[in-house]
């Protein structure tokens, strides 16, 4: 019998289900979207991304961080200081600045310490600025 | 100055960017992408969404893998045993079976250890099939 599968979306392991969901949102101009099935456990927030939309699901779990994360995010900008800026306001903390290769970029932790990178980009449709 | 951000990818740390770009590939269809700034230390796979591609990046590191992985793919299909099959047969290895609130899906780990997880899903679209 054939099957398919796809790529679903991405899990991010959080102490506090709407706390990661509004900086994620935030973050990335997001909507944050209850399903009754994950009511308590886990809670989405869908990011757009030029061609519809990617989920990132926050779940709930007990434990903190103890080690790097081996998985992370990358958000790409055309202003890296000012992006930097921005995310630190709405609650992530930098951890340190990289230069590889010529290219300069930036590793952040979410409120709950799970690293993700600010490197920078360009695109050229309609994108909206902050 | 305005500027703008967006969500660009995600970064999957592993020991060997051929073999962990294999997988990925094999696992979602993706296309292996050699960007020349990333030679012997980034290996990208442009993965189909249905609506554009989403890109994982493989990054090469030194050290293995030692704690829970706190941000994870998730992989839905409508063939779930099916589905874990192929995957082990591309590399994956099985960790368990979950079953939570009447919904069943398993948890494997990419050859570089990093959990992910196949979950139920449905689309209408024609999405191919294996």
């Amino acid at each position: 019998v054939p099957h398919r599968s796809w790529l679903a979306l991405v899990v991010i392991d959080v102490a506090d289900l709407d706390r990661g969901a509004a900086f994620w949102a935030a973050a990335l101009r997001g909507r944050v979207v209850q399903q009754p099935f994950g009511e308590g456990i886990y809670l989405s927030v869908a990011v757009p991304t030029g061609a519809g939309e990617f989920t990132l699901l926050m779940q709930q779990v007990p434990e903190a961080k103890t080690a790097r994360t081996r998985v992370h995010l990358d958000i790409a900008t055309d202003g890296l200081d000012a992006e930097v800026a921005r995310l630190e306001q709405l609650g992530a903390t930098r951890q340190r600045t990289v230069r590889e290769r010529g290219v300069r970029f930036v590793v952040l932790e979410d409120p709950d310490h799970n690293e993700f990178c600010v490197i920078p980009g360009r695109r050229d449709d309609d994108w909206p600025s902050w």
